[in-house]
C-alpha cells in the first residue's frame, strides 16, 4: 500500500537530507546512550528485566542549568534521530530562545536502538515495536535525565512531526505529569479506521495540486484514462514511454497501468506533502513548490495525448531529474532509493497505524480507482507478516477524537499536506489550551524546519504562536511546582 | 511482607462480605462477558490476537437510556467481581440520581476472568496481570459497550476504592477521552518507592489506635517488650499463652515473636483499615468502631505483665473471636481464613505494586522494628516467583504525584485509614477539578459504602461533594459533547 511507505517517507523526508548541509546554523550534540526496558509493560519472570541501548542526542549549548530552565524534547519517529536533530530547526530556536536543555530521543528499532540487536527485525521480535512502548521509553528517559542533573521539576517540551508529532501529543495526554505541553506538527492522529474517510488524503492532493493551476487535476485525471488506452498495444506503450522519457521497455499493459503508475504516483504523493518554500532534498532534490513546477505547464484534459504526456512529463522530471540525477531516461526499478524501505513503518502498520488512504477517481480526487479496504489491509499483513492489525488499537489507547480534556498541545498542519485530512484542524469549544492552526500555504510539517528569509506570513505566524504557547506553557508548570506538592503533612 | 497481604484485605474488606446479607436494597445485576486482549500491548504476531473471556456486570435499571446518560462503571480490583457489586453502595446510589447504566468489570487474573484458564497462575502466564493492562480493557470494554448501545458519548463515572480506587484515578488520568470523572476512594496511589516514607503507614495505625484512648499505644508497644522477655522461658511464653487465650503450645521464643506478633499484627492492621462505624465484615465479624472496643480498656504501659495481656487480649478477641467463632481458644495456624491467599496481589506486588511499609518503633510507631527494605523486597520476589519487580514503575507511567493537568478526580480517604498515608491529601494549587478530601473519623473507602442511618457528618458530607462532583462532570462532559467535535470540514 502507497500509505505505508508514504508515512514512512514524511519522515523520511527530514532524514533523507545531509546533516551537514541542511543548515548554517551547525547544530551540534553528544550522543549518549540509555538502558531502556525491551518491554515497558511486561516486568514478570526471569528475562522480562532485558533491556536495550537506546540512542539519544543531547545539547547543553543554550540550557540554563537552573531546575526552572526547560528541556526541549524532540519525540523521534521512524528514523535515525540524527537526521531529525539535524534538521528540526524550530527545537533548536526554542532552545536558544527559552535556554533549553536540547535532547533528541532515538524511537526504538530505529537508527541505531535496536532492542534486539541485527535481530530486531526478526518476525518474531517485533512485537515492542508501538507507540506506547516508545512513549514509556521517553517517560522512562526523561525520569533518569531529570533525576541525574537534579532537574526533578523542569519543564519538558516536545516536538515532533508527522508520526513524531503524534507521539508529542499523546505523550502531552497520556504523560502530562511528565510533558509541560506538545508541539505537534502535522500530526495525522485522526488518520485511523473509522474517524477519518479514506478518500480524505488523496482529495487534499488533488486541491494541492489545482491550487497554482487549476487546469492540473482534471489533465491529470484524464491521463490514466489515456495511458490505460495506450497500455493496450505496444505502439501505445511506446508513446507512453518516450513521452515520459523512460528507459524501461514497457512490454505488457500492467507495465504501464502499474508500473508507471505507481512511479508517478510516487511523484504526485511526495511532492504535495513536500510543496516546500525552499529547494528541499526529499527522496533527491526537488525545488521550492515543487507542485508548483510540476503542474505549471498543464493545460487541462481537452487536448491530444501527445501534449497531455509531455504536460505530465514535468511530474516525474521535477520530482525524480529536478538536478539532472536521472540521467538520461528515467529508471522505473529505481522507484524507490535504497535505505528507504520502510521496514519499521510497515511493521507498525500491521499493528495499531492502519490508516485508510485511497483512491476513487474524478471528482472525489485526480487518481485511478483503487478503493481502500480494511480487509485487503489485514490480508495483507497476514500475508507478508504472520500477523493480524488491530485497526482501532490507537483509538483504544489515545481517543484521539476526545479532547475536551487535554492541554498544551499545539496542532499545526499544512494545508497542502494531505495529512492535514487526518489532523486536528479546529480548535476545541471551550478548551483553549488545545491549539490547531494552519500554515496556509504549508507542506508537511512545515514549521519544523529552520526559518527561512523565504518564510511567508502564515509561516511565520504559526511558528510565533507555537513559541509563545511554549513560554505560557513554561511559565506555568513552573508556577505550578512553585505551589504546594500533593503530598500533606500527616 | 504484611503490607501484601493487607491491600488484598483491603479489596477483601468488601470481598468477604457475603453479597446477599450485605445490604437492604438488593442489588442485581446481568452478568456479561466481553472478548478482550489477552496483551493489549503487543499485537504482533501469529498468537497475539489471543482473548479471553472477561466478566462484567450490568445492570440497566436506573438507566435513562438516552446519548446523555451515564455509565457508572466500577473498575474492579483485586477480586471477584460480583462482591464489589454487592457492596459498594455509592455506584447504585449514584446510579439511581443520575440515571446511569451500572457495569461493573472485573480485573483480568481474578474471579472468572483468568486470561489463560486456570493456568492463569502458572509462572509463565503472569506478565500480563498489570494496572496497565486492566485499564486497556477497560477501555476496551467500554468502547465496544457504548458501540453496542449506540451511545458513543455518554458519559462514564469510573469508581473505585483501595487499588481499585487507584484504577479509577488512572484511568480519567490516561484515558480522559474515555472517562468524564472519577471517583478514587482511598486510593494509595502515592504509596509507593520514593513517594512515601516507609514510617508512614504504621504511623497512622498507631494514630489510630490512639485516637479514643491515647494510652492504648504506649500499652502496645510495651507488650511487645514484655513479651519478648517472657519468651525466653516456658514458664514466660505459657504465661503469654494463657493470658491472650492462645490454643496452640508456645514451644520455643519465635512462636511468640514471630508468631504470635504476626497475628496480633494482622488484627490491628486490619481493625485500622476496617474502623468502620458499622459492623462490618473483615475476615470475619467485627463490630462498629472496633479499634474502639480494642483499645478501651489499656491503661498504659506502665502496668505489671498479667494486666497489659490481660488488655492486650482484646485484640485478638475483636477480630478473631467478635463473635464466639474461634471457640474456647485461639487457632493461630488459622490466621488467614482460606480463599484469601493473595496470589494475584503477591504477583502485582513483584511486578509494579512495590509499596514501602515498615515498623519503627516508638514514637514512629507502636510495633517492634521491622524496617522495611526495598532489596529485600526484591529478593523475595525473586526467590517466591523468579522475577524481579520494577519500583519505579507506576511512577514512569502514572506521575501520580504530578497532577496539575489532571482533572476531574476526587481522591477521599479517611483518617483513621493507614493507606491515607500514600493518598492524595491536598487540593492542587490552581486546578480545582482534582478535589482532595477526608471523611474525618472515616476508615478505608467508608463513603464507598452503602448510606446507612449511623453515618456521621464527614462522610455524609464526603458523599455529597462526590454526588455533586459527579453532577459537574456529566454536565459538562454533555455540554463539550455537544459543542462541534474535533473534525473539520475540509
Amino acid at each position: 500500500m502507497l500509505v505505508k511507505s508514504v508515512l514512512a517517507a514524511a519522515g523520511a523526508l527530514l532524514a533523507q537530507q545531509d546533516p551537514e548541509a541542511s543548515n548554517a546554523v551547525g547544530y551540534s550534540w553528544n550522543t549518549e546512550w540509555f538502558s531502556a526496558w525491551v518491554d515497558n509493560f511486561n516486568s514478570w519472570g526471569p528475562t522480562s528485566g532485558s533491556t536495550y541501548q537506546q540512542r539519544y542526542l543531547i545539547n547543553d549549548t543554550f540550557w540554563g542549568g537552573g531546575p526552572d530552565d526547560c528541556i526541549a524534547f524532540y519525540t523521534g519517529n521512524e528514523g535515525d534521530i540524527t537526521l531529525f536533530a539535524a534538521n528540526t530547526g524550530l527545537v533548536w530556536e526554542v532552545a536558544q530562545e527559552q535556554n533549553c536543555l536540547v535532547v533528541f530521543a532515538e524511537h526504538r528499532y530505529y537508527g541505531a536502538s535496536l532492542p534486539f540487536g541485527a535481530d530486531s527485525y526478526d518476525n518474531d521480535n517485533l512485537g515492542f515495536l508501538s507507540s506506547e512502548q516508545a512513549l514509556a521509553d521517553y517517560s522512562n528517559l526523561l525520569g533518569s535525565l531529570k533525576g541525574n542533573l537534579s532537574i526533578p521539576d523542569a519543564p519538558v517540551i516536545a516536538f515532533g512531526g508527522s508520526y513524531g508529532g503524534m507521539l508529542a501529543a499523546w505523550f502531552r495526554m497520556k504523560y502530562p505529569g511528565v510533558v509541560a505541553g506538545s508541539i505537534a506538527a502535522s500530526a495525522p492522529v485522526l488518520q485511523f479506521t473509522g474517524l477519518t474517510d479514506p478518500t480524505v488524503y488523496n482529495g487534499i492532493v488533488t486541491r494541492t495540486f489545482g491550487k497554482t493551476n487549476p487546469n492540473a487535476p482534471p489533465a491529470i485525471f484524464s491521463s490514466w484514462g489515456v495511458m490505460t488506452d495506450l497500455a493496450n498495444t505496444q505502439d501505445g506503450r511506446d508513446f507512453v514511454r518516450e513521452y515520459l522519457g523512460i528507459c524501461d521497455t514497457l512490454a505488457v499493459p500492467t507495465d504501464v497501468t502499474n508500473t508507471v503508475f505507481n512511479w508517478l504516483n510516487n511523484a504526485i504523493g511526495y511532492a504535495a506533502m513536500a510543496d516546500y518554500n525552499v529547494p528541499a532534498n526529499f527522496l533527491g532534490p526537488m525545488p521550492a513548490y515543487p507542485v508548483t513546477v510540476m503542474t505549471q505547464g498543464f493545460s487541462g484534459p481537452n487536448v491530444t495525448p501527445d501534449i497531455l504526456l509531455s504536460q505530465l512529463r514535468a511530474i516525474p522530471q521535477v520530482f525524480y531529474n529536478y538536478t539532472g540525477q536521472a540521467g538520461s531516461c528515467f529508471n522505473l526499478s529505481a522507484l524507490m532509493p535504497p535505505g528507504l524501505t520502510g521496514d519499521g513503518w510497515n511493521v507498525q502498520s500491521c499493528m495499531e497505524m492502519v490508516m485508510p488512504v485511497g483512491q476513487y477517481g474524478w471528482p472525489t480526487d485526480m487518481f485511478y480507482a483503487q478503493p481502500w479496504s480494511l480487509a485487503q489491509d489485514i490480508a495483507g499483513c497476514v500475508q507478508s507478516f504472520n500477523t493480524t492489525p488491530r485497526p482501532y488499537m490507537t483509538q483504544t489507547i489515545y481517543s484521539s477524537d476526545k479532547l475536551a480534556a487535554a492541554s498544551n498541545i499545539v496542532f499545526s498542519n499544512g494545508d497542502l499536506d494531505p495529512w492535514s485530512g487526518g489532523g486536528i484542524l479546529k480548535n476545541i469549544t471551550g478548551n483553549p489550551s488545545i491549539i490547531a492552526i494552519t500554515v496556509k500555504g504549508g507542506a508537511h510539517h512545515s514549521d519544523l524546519r529552520p526559518s527561512d528569509p523565504s518564510d511567508f506570513p502564515s509561516l511565520i505566524e504559526v511558528r510565533s504562536v507555537e513559541k509563545a504557547a511554549i513560554r505560557r506553557w513554561i511559565a506555568e508548570h513552573n508556577a505550578a511546582t512553585k505551589a504546594a506538592g500533593v503530598k500533606a503533612e500527616l
